[in-house]
């Protein structure tokens, strides 16, 4: 069988760009899978643990080689690496993103539509975590994972089903919606569960760690995330974030209320509500 | 060897007394570990999982046979438990609870302190769940945990050193504080997470499901658990809860103003700041 997408090119080897590799060459999806990057030492991690069959820091090249290029670079960058390599590519490839925010990133491509080589459709694996690098990297981390597939307007209905094709044949469940709906939508699910985590972290008194338990654990997690990143998605996304940090708000407003007016009843309605909507969701 | 409590009643055998009773069990701390519930559903699973040695309904012939008695049935309950069963045991029949705020039912056991036969000394083991009943409780559940265990003033240290005995020897690490200490402190690392959490879920828009992830599912397990014993720990602790609140809504805003002001310096300083606390206790 002809592997679907011969060679791919991915652009850094992280937990998410490596794992991309990993499962690309486990489900024999492509034949090469190039793992570029800035630097040797995750790239020689990358090939150690077979995430991708070949390596190089020639991104230029490589890039031209591909008939799929994966920008997984952290978030502030993948702009401007989109832009850096379409004078490289083959004209028509499929290039993809994997950053965690959408409406900038694909404003920031459709700018210069015109002029492009490459067919760029902007995607995200909801598959991040507070894990980083190579070495957290696994073949079936997208498996039963949902991934938003991100086109503009003006994008190819072809491109856009191509790159669905990709991310589905990673084992995720893909979902097609605009940029502005997806960075809605992951104001509420990620951005803002990702600043409220870090804020209750913050707020724990000094000397008190031997008092938390599984709660405390849980509820700020992802406060252990990577600072630079997650600046980046809050700043990209700041008035969904806040709106969604608004409704937040008022909802723990309520429940204060009810605690001083002492009433048991509403205050239980409302943990009720939250432990549905939790329950629903389950994991 | 002398089991070093012969007869140890538990009222209530749910995820935690349930685990103490296996804990007893296993460790060979008792020779008999008598179950005590309202209703015979989880009793049987109590007994057929081996978390006890004897299941009773008759709560008040049992505590008479004890040399120790933990109350570990629902926050709400537990004082009315205490008073209940006081006619009944032995005289200096030492008695423990788990309930998970402890200034409310410490000063409760206080203004009778002088007419009571049994010795109360209050705990509580940091190792509550989402999870409940008895079909959860294992035997290993205290090991590594913390328990605070919260004399009054008036407590003779001879009982104080019994309980904190029994929770060490079940595995758990065991802190000594007063009630007031516990509760300002577990309001930190417990409470507010709590309130947080269930806010964080109540603020998700229908729909939105299918595009949580792995953030979104920790930072808002807890709310999971039970409406009833939270409501109750949230009216126990109100005050504290609501100073605990307070300090994570001026980090939340100190965040918020940073996102508005584009001062990713600024937010990756609170970001790390975060990230720093919820990496020293790992997990």
């Amino acid at each position: 069988m002809k592997a679907p997408w011969p060679t791919v090119a991915i652009i850094g080897v992280g937990l998410i760009g490596g794992s991309i590799g990993a499962a690309l060459l486990t489900r024999k999806l492509a034949r090469r899978v190039i793992g570029i990057g800035r630097t040797k030492t995750s790239l020689r991690e990358a090939s150690r643990r077979k995430l991708v069959s070949e390596t190089s820091l020639d991104i230029m090249s490589s890039v031209s080689e591909a008939d799929l290029v994966i920008v997984a670079t952290s978030l502030s960058t993948i702009s401007a690496t989109l832009e850096a390599i379409d004078a490289f590519v083959r004209p028509g490839t499929l290039l993809t993103d994997v950053g965690s925010t959408k409406v900038r990133i694909v404003a920031e491509w459709e700018r210069h539509r015109n002029v492009h080589r490459g067919c760029f459709v902007g995607a995200h694996p909801l598959a991040g975590s507070h894990l980083q690098g190579p070495s957290a990297a696994t073949a079936d981390l997208f498996i039963g994972r949902t991934t938003v597939v991100t086109p503009s307007r003006a994008t190819p209905t072809a491109n856009v089903e191509a790159v669905c094709d990709f991310w589905s044949a990673l084992g995720s469940t893909v979902f097609v919606m605009p940029p502005r709906q997806h960075d809605r939508i992951l104001a509420c699910t990620s951005h803002t569960p990702h600043a409220i985590a870090a804020a209750l972290a913050s707020a724990t008194p000094h000397g008190v760690q031997q008092f938390t338990a599984g709660g405390w654990r849980d509820t700020t997690r992802i406060a252990s995330g990577d600072p630079d990143l997650w600046a980046d998605i809050l700043l990209d996304n700041g008035p969904e974030v806040a709106k969604s940090l608004a409704r937040v708000a008022t909802i723990t407003e309520k429940m204060l209320s009810a605690i001083k007016a002492g009433d048991r009843r509403r205050l239980i309605t409302i943990l009720t509500h939250a432990k549905e909507i939790r329950d629903a969701v389950g994991g």
